[in-house]
């Protein structure tokens, strides 16, 4: 019989230490969104490929794991279509979309929903890049307001602060923008609608080439000289305490619905009485965000120090109203789950017990059935009072058996023959 | 855009109320293992499909999901091995050996694992038979003594206990055997080992046809009379207090390792010492458990008035060697966890809050920002004291909006207008 000891190219076995980090971290984020109001929700692993294969999922609809039909077989003239009509999702987005779709007469408006859950990429595998891995997706679902950027960004903070400080880490920053006002300034600048996807593919490298390196690349695209000087100054403007409806006003401001620097300023404002001092809240007019789909407010939260996003999201009022035909308003937030994991794991996460004491019974499978009765009497009293207990047999090696529970965090460890009184 | 909303075949979303149920349960089978000495481990959903297909899956090999090498398209001549090299996992069992193949240095021995994860079966899908569902295993793997037996029983007793008291359930049967106690029963009688298999698939069927129906479907199967005699004469001493021991020596013990019904007196005193007393302990020769890997105690746990289990296992110490080419006793218990979640669903089971306040502000989108800030400063406030709070903003159709804010939970709800008091 032939058998694979190693699990599947690319994924990942979880043992008992790594898996005490991911469930404490999952928690702390499960309590922290409750306390804000959001509730979990859950779709299938699999996926319709039609759904998939949308156009909403971007570069991800080319690393789809194709899963058969049952028990299909390959048979002549066959098409790849007839032998997959499923596929595992790549994202947490696309059934969101479909969820809503499905379900929304029976669920609440707004929609607060949080999904914790595995995605598959059919990747290249390399380091910290997984072909299963978890992502946590946090949506509010028809509320146009901007309470829910609000909501959204003041309870991500929170999460993270409550994580991190466990390592000593309580300095982040939120980065926000918008789809809006990205566009007035680059209407502004003198580019058209149809060159702003591109400029923008441009600026977000600012923090890989810097401002010189999109200006030379903007030039070297052979865009209007004047655009690019009078774009490129623009960001000249940029200050950390930066307020948007005075730098909106100063620049873009005529290419700009109203409401919109207004509304920046309140959100920075109204997050910034929820959250924990040391998290900097920033208005950053060079956050572009990749995917196509934003409407609005757009945001990315790094840590001090890193350079690269942890959390990142935005709003999104027309993709889900594609589904239904009916608008509907979404704003969402997507943490780097297991970013996050690899980060406690460097910075040496260490797990608390909460006080629980952790006690073991290596017991001499000679002893006597009345002795065997003893510890299991004596280690359900233990476990009643709260106490975490393992009994088992008394290994010959009794000195790896020790240590082994010792590295899991057992502080009484008792040999238990016969004769022993506990 | 061809777009499907309703999931994939046989496969559920999980609206918020559900969640919660679910969440809740696997919260106190965690909590409950957990204090046990258990750890949880997780392996990826996909596995090699040589594993897979290792015929330790029985029919579920049937049932396998395939999933397509990335890219690989339908090409003319191609094998179905050539286009699909992997699959969904039809149980945790085969993940689990794969894994102690794979980290056995890493892990503490004996490893007390607690797996909770999803598993795919291409099966017709029909009412409480799904194609993806949630299963719990807890296996205790490098402990070959009883000890293993008693700490599994006992803690899923104790876990199913916790769980169905809030329903106000709190009888339960364990019905315990052994698989060397079943051959030296049909030994005892005459039949020979060829012949216990077949014997054993029919003795199984003992709770739909009786034991005048087992008896006449072995007369028929042509056995002989005497022996079919003299094993249901067997089966009529039956008590439901009846010792192991007492019921061997007046009846298949010299076919019998001397230490089994020793053993068994000793399991079952030691785990009812650490039980709840409304959970019945009984010896059943009747049970048979239908995987052919079980090699000594097999075990099932039923909720008193429903007449099929929603808990069972049993020790297989053949079964992580083959893997191994060493020997590696193992004991296990797989939980029902969808149905656990049936019969509380159908029995009514309702949310306890634990004592938290779900206070709701729904505010008028026309309030100056000012206003807008005021609530979450409050929001924030009550958060930190405990409450789960929502801000949102007040809707056209307020009195929807109320009631299902009220459905979810929340009790005070407050409209919020720019000269509202707070």
């Amino acid at each position: 019989m032939k058998f694979i000891s190693t699990p599947v190219k690319g994924m990942n076995d979880f043992l008992p230490e790594e898996m005490r980090l991911r469930e404490h971290v999952l928690d702390l984020i499960k309590q922290t969104y409750a306390t804000y109001g959001f509730s979990q929700i859950e779709t299938p692993a699999m996926e319709h490929i039609e759904n998939l294969t949308g156009k909403q999922g971007g570069e991800n609809e080319k690393l789809i794991f194709r899963v058969m039909k049952r028990g299909r077989e390959l048979e002549k003239g066959m098409e790849t279509g007839e032998l997959a009509d499923s596929g595992l999702r790549y994202d947490l987005t696309v059934p969101l979309c479909r969820y809503y779709a499905n379900h929304k007469n029976d669920l609440p408006t707004p929609l607060k929903a949080l999904q914790m859950g595995n995605v598959w990429r059919a990747d290249k595998p390399q380091k910290g890049r997984f072909r299963q891995f978890t992502q946590c997706d946090i949506d509010i679902i028809g509320d146009g307001s901007i309470m829910a950027e609000i909501e959204l960004i003041a309870a991500t903070a929170k999460m993270l602060t409550r994580i991190f400080s466990e390592v000593g880490i309580r300095e982040f920053t939120v980065h926000l923008n918008d789809r809006r006002i990205l566009k007035a300034m680059a209407a502004y600048a003198g580019f058209t609608p149809e060159q702003y996807d591109d400029v923008f593919i441009l600026l977000d490298k600012m923090d890989k080439i810097g401002l010189e390196g999109v200006k030379e690349s903007l030039l070297d695209k052979e865009y209007a000289p004047e655009a690019v000087e009078k774009y490129i100054s623009l960001f000249r403007e940029i200050t950390p305490d930066l307020k948007c409806r005075e730098f909106c006003g100063k620049t873009c401001a005529a290419y700009l619905e109203e409401k919109v620097p207004g509304n920046m300023d309140t959100i920075m404002n109204s997050v910034a009485c929820m959250i924990d001092p040391s998290v900097r809240l920033v208005f950053d007019p060079t956050l572009v965000r990749g995917m196509s789909y934003y409407t609005g407010t757009i945001f990315e939260i790094s840590i001090d120090g890193y350079n690269f996003s942890i959390a990142g999201g935005g709003r999104y009022d027309e993709m889900i109203g594609r589904f239904l035909n009916q608008p509907v308003p979404a704003c969402g937030f997507s943490i780097g789950f297991e970013r996050i994991i690899t980060i406690l794991k460097d910075l040496g996460w260490k797990e608390e017990d909460g006080g629980k004491k952790r006690i073991a019974f290596l017991v001499d499978e000679k002893s006597a059935s009345e002795k065997l009765l003893e510890v299991f009497k004596k280690a359900t009293l233990l476990r009643d009072e709260g106490s975490i207990v393992t009994v088992q047999p008394l290994k010959k090696n009794a000195k790896f058996q020790i240590e082994t529970l010792e590295k899991n965090g057992y502080t009484e460890i008792k040999k238990v023959y016969s004769d022993t009184e506990l």
